[in-house]
């Protein structure tokens, strides 16, 4: 569950204009290399069908996508430059998610893992509310509703297994600079998990009485960094849920397939690269994490 | 070879006043829980005995460490805060490092294993004029000679085989962001082997056909950064020595090693922490890296 939008991009690359986005859009595309997937979130009736049969063809069933008549689709613009750390958001027309109430369809409703994509943290909690307890859940956030809706998000917390977000987001929203402290005290407020990504310099995990740390995948050129987080996010669940486990040593891998997945997302505009992507390649650039990581 | 100092710090944990420091001091502590370490350096006639006896204690030898009568230390002073991220200088007394003139001794001249430690490049140049070739030599730099003299430092490294610098260096010494195509410049003046030292997101390796990223050892308390990038450069070249072998899998192992030693020194003001540092911690250390980084 998350957002699909239609994305408006410029990066030193180039530019892009509408095309396919969303957190939930990567979330599933990344997901869908290692399990069905079922898609909750809303288009307006701008949506093309083109974006949905490609979705469709991923083995991500839309059950759960409203198509609002009358509406139109919630969409990003926005640029990178320099060293594409940081998207500067341009315009962001709500749209069709300014009053989004989740239907979520009878066959979902007994989810074995979830993943909340970053979305307004009530809709997150008005899901949770819908839905039985999935045996691991996930829910991810952005700057925005830390801070304008942090007490929502700790009500989200309660109710999830694992709690993903980037380094600046963790150190905004538990006022902790240090990643340690930072992780300790959110898991405070709920989760077992908490799962750091951290760009350039990889992505770390801490649970209760472990940490582990990936570095980044070194990349020579970056196209468009939009979706990394979320294809990251993506292939951590759809691991997971292939592999039926939340052992620890499983979480590593999901988090190394996810670092995988985001690795090509960057490679393309939009969801471009991840059109082509083959699993092959996926399981390939896992082998080279193995070889980049080992002594 | 490199500087001996007494340095004045200030971080957010407190401060101390003319502690042994120097990036030579730092470096031969780090190497010799692997290795006995030959110092070449000068002070000045103030150099305090006990700090001497200190590091003959470590079965560092001192007949390369010159002192100068009516001579002043090198002196650096300086502050941290915040993160602890950046050094922030507020005075240096260059002293006796200004007309420094390195004499090898004759039981130096054939050494086995050299590190240029960071110091004037003319310097390094000198000291390799004095030297036969060892087995495997690494230079190291700093932001201050970058600016100041590239062209004595590309001179130098066209006899290295590694290069060893923090990541903003590489950046500035290189021309490119980008830290794969940075390396890669850096190796067309010489060196097979660009270590790149990352702060808080590790350190990585570049070799001609391989990369090696290593994530930071993940730590609570950080009291003062100082000789943190000298100790992981010690740490690395008395591994390698060890070993007496400049293998790929001995040099990621090295680069472990000298993280361990790094994530302890940063633990203390000055060398502090080095001082009761036992060898079994720091293989402890080792082990914790490994359950840190397996997946």
């Amino acid at each position: 569950m998350g957002s699909v939008a239609l994305d408006s991009i410029e990066s030193p690359s180039g530019k892009r204009e509408n095309i396919l986005g969303g957190s939930a859009t990567y979330l599933s595309l990344a997901a869908s290399y290692f399990s069905p997937v079922n898609l909750v979130s809303v288009v307006g009736s701008d949506f093309p069908d083109s974006h949905l049969e490609f979705l469709r063809e991923r083995n991500i069933d839309l059950k759960g996508l409203i198509i609002k008549e009358d509406s139109k689709t919630f969409r990003w613009q926005g640029y990178y430059e320099g060293a594409l750390n940081e998207a500067h958001t341009i315009k962001t027309e709500v749209n069709v998610l300014a009053d989004f109430k989740p239907e979520i369809p009878q066959e979902y409703q007994d989810p074995d893992y979830l993943f909340l994509a970053n979305i307004n943290p009530d809709i997150q909690s008005e899901v949770l509310r819908q839905l039985k307890k999935a045996k691991f859940t996930v829910c991810d956030t952005m700057n925005y509703w830390i801070t304008q809706k942090p007490e929502s998000i700790k009500k989200v917390l309660t109710k999830v297994d694992a709690f993903m977000l980037n380094e600046t987001e963790l150190r905004q929203f538990s006022g902790e600079f240090n990643l340690l402290k930072a992780a300790k005290k959110v898991m405070g407020f709920g989760p077992g998990v908490v799962v750091v990504k951290r760009g350039d310099s990889g992505a770390m995990m801490f649970t209760g009485n472990s940490v582990f740390s990936l570095p980044a995948y070194p990349l020579k050129t970056i196209i468009d960094p939009t979706g990394a987080g979320d294809s990251f996010g993506g292939g951590f669940i759809g691991y997971i849920c292939r592999q039926d486990s939340t052992e620890e040593r499983i979480l590593r891998k999901a988090m190394v397939y996810g670092s995988a997945i985001a690795s090509f997302d960057v490679g393309g505009f939009g969801t471009e690269r991840l059109k082509d992507l083959k699993f092959e390649e996926v399981e390939k650039r896992y082998q080279e994490f193995k070889k980049l990581t080992d002594f």
